[in-house]
């Protein structure tokens, strides 16, 4: 008999594997932060001796969900300003409430909260583009979430940076700090194609390429934006990044709403990856993103909160939901996108789109143990006909119990371990009175 | 001094009056089950003394939702088939479970799941369609809730009736059991168009303007539905319905897909309503019903979550949530049902459609004391700037603490008062077993 640290009985683990199986009364032996072996837990019992164990008799157990886009400060603006479309909601609202307020301790509180709510919520991973992303790095890594730090870039100063230089530096100076961290890492976050001009982009192009980072962008987000490129590059703007070397497979396209039958094909054949935010779509009323026609040409496609400000929650059940639901509208084809594929796109398809599938994204031998737990024991959760569906279709973040990260209990009966929610609650309040007392943003 | 039974103070009170106003620090004074007054707390604490107070300080008070249309014992069905389209789910899934399950036992146990889940989501009224609706009616009057029960016909024979006579003979006898009863009333509910042919909707056409009656029915769900009709009988499903007289006030059309110009017009002219369910036409792929240009003509537009076979909840914020971004992406216009008009969708244009807002849809002086509370003070449900626009696009239903029907509290903190939550999952869980053993399902 063989002693591990943890071991994780479960009533049905779903570990988005290759043979995309249902496992009921398996168990998960955890050492180093890592998952030595999935077997049944009669098995377990054999074979293994443990440190901790952790029965979780009428749950289900999925890898820890996967938020791939998001702006995790903005969760002080939830619901700033609603049911405006994107631009007068940037231009209006957003920019100037960004302007007025983001800075160290405002990316510090928001970022605390975007993580205290991710974790509630079930998800273990976000990819963030922000300013004064080495505050985001620094709240990440303290509460032991996994994150990709956005180098984010620029045309126009605001407060953090004041030119494409600047960014870039600032950016570089994150990822030399954080590149042998266990859990935080960056990406390349230039903004979108209409925020940043041709020679930025050419040189993230050539460093991304250097230290083979993922380059993660807002593309093709409104049909405004492909017009406005038209008119300034004669291009629309995936074909102008393309020509600036940019589509290729450590692309993360964010948005992807009108697309050609030819760029469909250019994102296949140069195997970028898409991430589709459904409800920040909706709301901004931005277009749809054609899922379905995506996956039929095997294009990866992973899923994003996008920020507060735009959905108004950080909540992946509900974003899987909203995205199975709404690629059978679009598609006008009630079996499009089905469950299982809804709920790859906030996994594995997550972890392929940011580069670190080896490391996470399933439960698999040898793979990190990001695990969440579901309890599916409330009134509510009945009856239960098929585990996958029901996760997509029926259940809501609350139900949420615990998640792991690395091995490390993150979230343990809804309670949070690495973050102090009283003090992020009283912290969110204080920049919630500050920014109702302010004229300038209402 | 006046003594009042109930006093109910509340942080932002939002009446969903004419006025379109939130109160600030306000109280609700309640005698025989209505509203007597609506005023600031100060002047209650001057003006009543009470048998009971309730401080919910930190709260929102709204009129308790309303869910116009469901199909409340199919809670029994929650996720028994997925990612399928509408006829091939009915005929080869759903037709087939109701042939070999649906009976009395069936529909006591599964109305009382949806009755339990809808109160703890702070429904405190539905609009159902369902056979076996004299059980239906029982369960609602005991567990005090607020129902409108549907008189169900089709053609063809169900183990519930062998034929039309038979359906509305059974229903009829529901509506003289039911006429006086001050909470549970029924409705006229032909299944729809292309499942009873004309002489049985003539009839109904008949009696529904005799009896004064609502008049509940599938209209419009599908492209095919359409097609069919117009095979069939050489017209639309709307106007097959209009040379038979029923298209007038009391209609309750629900899902209204595949609408054109001259059909909205019709339905502005007649001053039918139009029930809107999101989440089942987009699981479906059913197609779009046109929110805002319904509104945009004056036509009454109410929600329903359909039935937890095709949704896969009875959860109207989260209807209200999804039809507020829906309609925004289906007019290509982020202004589209925004967040108060959505509310409306789930209050008093129910109680309109449903031809009872005098006494219900909204709190105002004189209506029954039909109240929801949420509660948001959970770290989720920060900062809050607006909180019409909160309660639409960052409340989930499980902050629901209280739900008041006619002056009784049927929800407190959380708790069921007038069901037996032990008793409901366990029977819920026989059902279950029973239906997955099965193999005529499968």
């Amino acid at each position: 008999m063989k002693n591990v640290q943890t071991l994780i009985h479960g009533k049905n683990i779903i570990p988005m594997d290759k043979q995309e199986q249902t496992l009921v009364d398996f168990s998960i032996a955890i050492q180093d932060g890592r998952i030595l072996d999935i077997l049944p837990s009669a098995d377990a019992q054999k074979n293994y001796s443990c440190d901790s164990s952790y029965n979780y008799g009428h749950h289900i157990i999925i890898p820890g969900l996967i938020n791939t886009h998001t702006h995790a400060a903005m969760s002080l603006f939830r619901g700033l300003a609603n049911d405006l479309p994107l631009m007068e909601w940037l231009q209006n609202h957003v920019w100037p409430a960004e302007k007025k307020w983001a800075n160290d301790d405002f990316v510090k509180a928001g970022t605390q909260l975007a993580i205290a709510e991710m974790l509630r919520g079930g998800i273990k991973f976000f990819n963030d583009m922000y300013f004064f992303a080495e505050t985001t790095a620094r709240v990440a890594a303290e509460a032991g979430i996994r994150a990709h730090i956005g180098m984010i870039l620029l045309d126009f100063p605001t407060p953090y940076a004041q030119d494409p230089n600047q960014y870039i530096a600032k950016g570089l100076a994150i990822h030399d700090q954080y590149k042998l961290h266990p859990l935080v890492k960056c990406t390349f976050a230039p903004h979108a194609p209409y925020t940043i001009s041709n020679a930025p982009l050419e040189r993230v192009a050539m460093l991304a390429n250097e230290l083979e980072l993922p380059v993660h962008i807002h593309l093709h987000e409104t049909e405004d934006e492909i017009a406005k490129s038209l008119e300034q590059y004669q291009m629309r703007p995936l074909q102008r990044l393309h020509k600036l070397d940019l589509v290729n497979s450590a692309l993360i396209a964010v948005h992807m709403t009108q697309l050609q039958e030819d760029e469909i094909y250019l994102l296949a054949e140069t195997k970028a990856n898409v991430v589709h935010c459904p409800e920040s779509n909706l709301k901004l009323a931005s277009g749809f993103c054609p899922v379905q026609q995506l996956i039929d040409k095997n294009i990866n496609v992973a899923l994003g909160t996008d920020s507060c400000a735009s959905n108004d929650d950080l909540d992946m059940f509900s974003e899987i939901h909203t995205a199975a639901l709404l690629a059978k509208g679009i598609a006008q084809n009630a079996t499009a996108l089905p469950a299982y594929q809804a709920l790859r796109c906030a996994t594995i398809n997550a972890a392929v789109a940011l580069g670190i599938d080896k490391e996470t994204g399933s439960l698999e031998k040898g793979k990190s143990a990001d695990i969440t737990i579901i309890d599916i024991d409330s009134l509510e959760a009945q009856p239960i006909y098929d585990p996958v569906g029901h996760l997509v279709y029926a259940t809501q973040r609350h139900q949420v119990s615990d998640v792991w990260v690395a091995g490390k209990q993150l979230l343990h009966n809804g309670q949070l371990k690495t973050l102090d929610k009283d003090e992020i609650l009283s912290q969110t309040r204080e920049w919630n009175n500050k920014i109702i007392n302010s004229t300038a943003v209402n």
